[in-house]
């Protein structure tokens, strides 16, 4: 990553101008293979993980496939998504830095809600830039942050220099993950000795703390007696991807396995497979470090489709690397297809899932109908990022048939 | 019960003309102490049950008290609730008896839900009469059963010849428990022979099938090495109560336990604090058996509080008839209260309670509480019979101080 002045690299000084030292240094760790998780956040996790790895029966019944498919069941931590693995981390790190304040953005309110509920954990204040589309179509996400205490504004604001400018230069602004990552993050720089951002997906140190979806679902396979050769997840940074697939990935180098890695997008944002790779900044108004990613340009406004967290224009540098080297692939899917998935996902598992994870779903479903023409018995594992219970208004839609496909 | 035509006790054959059969035996099964579950319900139950019992260290430390505080967490059933216990066996019977078509009420849709689930896994239709004010006031949970594929009805409505009547009576009728179950009840009288109907608290097969919930937590607190001295539920129709309560209940007849046991009412519709123990009915229309109960009449209309499911005029045989001889108690609670314990059980414990468990947690707190002053240490059990994420917009309602106190 590039100072955007300096045109350098990036020093863990200047990182932790935004964020916490810890992961300011985790984010530029480029020698340690392993790093800890502190005990601390270990006893967190432990009011929900391990999260279940489930054999989807009901779901492979329905598609007549002989694919075993396994979902890790990420929706059952209290916020109800993946999202609180790395919020538990950074507020612990923030905390222990003597750090008061803490600020994020957030699109559907996953992430938002994680950090929330971390922060209120650790005594300290939260104020939340939630994307002010999500904002407006999913009121009870920010309830539910407003319920662990946060201050909760949507985004682009007239609080901060950046969203003052997004919003004379347009007033009708939707706001994306990329006008709500540049007021959080000034906000933190007004005060860097008190306040710390904190990021929910794309940096390097959020994919690490990720890992323990994967590391968990190592595990859990070696007790089921398989061993995945799919893995697919929902592609919005690419944090919950890194952290089911990097776990399995090294042993496609180790140890001979050949598991296919597949990040699924929305047909309306997808830089991994009709984006470019090329330095670019995290946000709108261009605050953050230049970083080596697929982006579909940092001024790009992704359509207002129910996957809030899938609207970003970049991918982390680590998946833009691996995509750019072929060890990874990724599809697109269109937002009607995605929920046709998860309504059938809903019918045959039970659980209704986040709009974000519907694509992973309609990814999964093609692999497993695939198996039916070949006959191959792939165990495919799929990434259960979040329960979709927020998100009723666009099952309700959908239902009724007024959802619509969004191109790019 | 009681025949309401002829003032003879029911038969086997006159409850059959509306539930299954099976759930009609169990109903009046006086003889046998253990009723097993069958073997397909075994296997639908593992795929959320054991529910985990959780020590609530976090909402310990908030309070100060010596107590030990244990939740039982129902909410992670893939429908949200404890209903499901019930739904599941229900529809097996159902299924069993060759019916392809099911109905019920719901009030706050926590049971609706579970019975739209549990009817399309075993491949039946269903028919969902939900109170009008929850229909209203809470349309994700029609989303919800609509994902499932159920057909939703606002109650009272003008599909039933009860609902015309009521609706002719009053037409701004806001609905109840009373009024849905005389609705689906109809509809079942209409075509016994495919279809039946299902409900979701109050009859004793009902508590039969929820005592899952207390088994489990008997076995739980054996591995745990402590022994609840005090258990607390919600109350609406019972079930719930029952499901935790009487598996321990019975120790204190057999091993010499002194557990107390506590019902927790809204206090805007207190029938087991404020009704009388006498035969009623258990819908408004006065289409079900005559039930000894405490009631408030069956014509009582409960104000529009958010916890829905407790609604209700009157409560089970068994639970009545333990409260007439003392052997439970009951108190009731402010619906402001109730939601101010919600919100301190949620921000140390990251679980949004349903607004009915929100009741049980403020009892529970109370009683934790007097512990400070006595110094004991009382091992307190409450149900967390769900969560309040379809309930978001009460919550909205209390942190906005838009939400009152409804006196009985």
């Amino acid at each position: 990553m590039l100072d955007p002045v300096t045109r350098e690299p990036v020093t863990v000084d200047g990182l932790s101008q935004i964020f916490s030292r810890e992961c300011s240094k985790q984010e530029l760790n480029f020698t340690d293979r392993w790093i800890d998780i502190p005990e601390p956040v270990r006893d967190l996790y432990k009011y929900y993980r391990s999260t279940p790895l489930v054999r989807a029966y009901a779901l492979e019944q329905a598609l007549g496939t002989p694919a075993h498919i396994y979902f890790k069941n990420e929706s059952v931590s209290p916020v109800g998504s993946h999202k609180l693995n790395s919020a538990l981390a950074q507020a612990y790190y923030c905390k222990q830095e003597g750090i008061t304040n803490v600020t994020t953005e957030t699109g559907a309110g996953q992430w938002g809600t994680a950090l929330s509920y971390a922060a209120n954990l650790f005594g300290m204040d939260s104020a939340v830039y939630q994307v002010k589309v999500s904002y407006e179509q999913k009121p009870y996400r920010r309830s539910m942050m407003q319920v662990f205490g946060a201050q909760v504004t949507p985004s682009p604001s007239m609080s901060t220099r950046a969203g003052k400018d997004i919003l004379t230069a347009n007033p009708h602004h939707q706001g994306s993950l990329g006008t709500a990552i540049s007021e959080a993050v000034e906000l933190a720089r007004n005060t860097p000795e008190k306040c710390k951002y904190t990021l929910g997906s794309t940096m390097s140190h959020v994919s690490l703390h990720q890992t323990i979806i994967g590391l968990e679902a190592e595990k859990q396979f070696e007790m089921a007696g398989e061993y995945p050769s799919v893995i697919i997840a929902c592609f919005g940074g690419g944090s919950n991807f890194s952290g089911i697939a990097f776990p399995f990935m090294r042993h496609n180098f180790l140890d001979g396995k050949n598991t296919r890695f597949i990040a699924v997008e929305p047909a309306s944002c997808p830089k991994m497979t009709k984006g470019v790779f090329e330095y670019d900044f995290g946000d709108e108004a261009g605050y953050t470090p230049l970083i080596p990613m697929f982006t579909l340009g940092h001024k790009f406004q992704p359509a207002n489709i129910h996957a809030g967290g899938l609207r970003y224009h970049g991918a982390g540098a680590v998946v833009s690397q691996l995509m750019k080297d072929s060890l990874m692939e990724a599809v697109d899917i269109e937002q009607l297809k995605s929920f046709e998935a998860g309504v059938l996902f809903a019918k045959t598992e039970g659980i209704i899932p986040a709009p974000e994870s519907c694509h992973a779903i309609a990814a999964t479903i093609d692999e497993a109908r695939k198996c039916i023409d070949t006959g191959k018995e792939e165990v495919i594992l799929f990434n259960l990022t979040g329960h979709g219970l927020m998100d009723m208004s666009a099952y309700d839609q959908y239902l009724s048939g007024n959802l619509i496909n969004i191109k790019y």
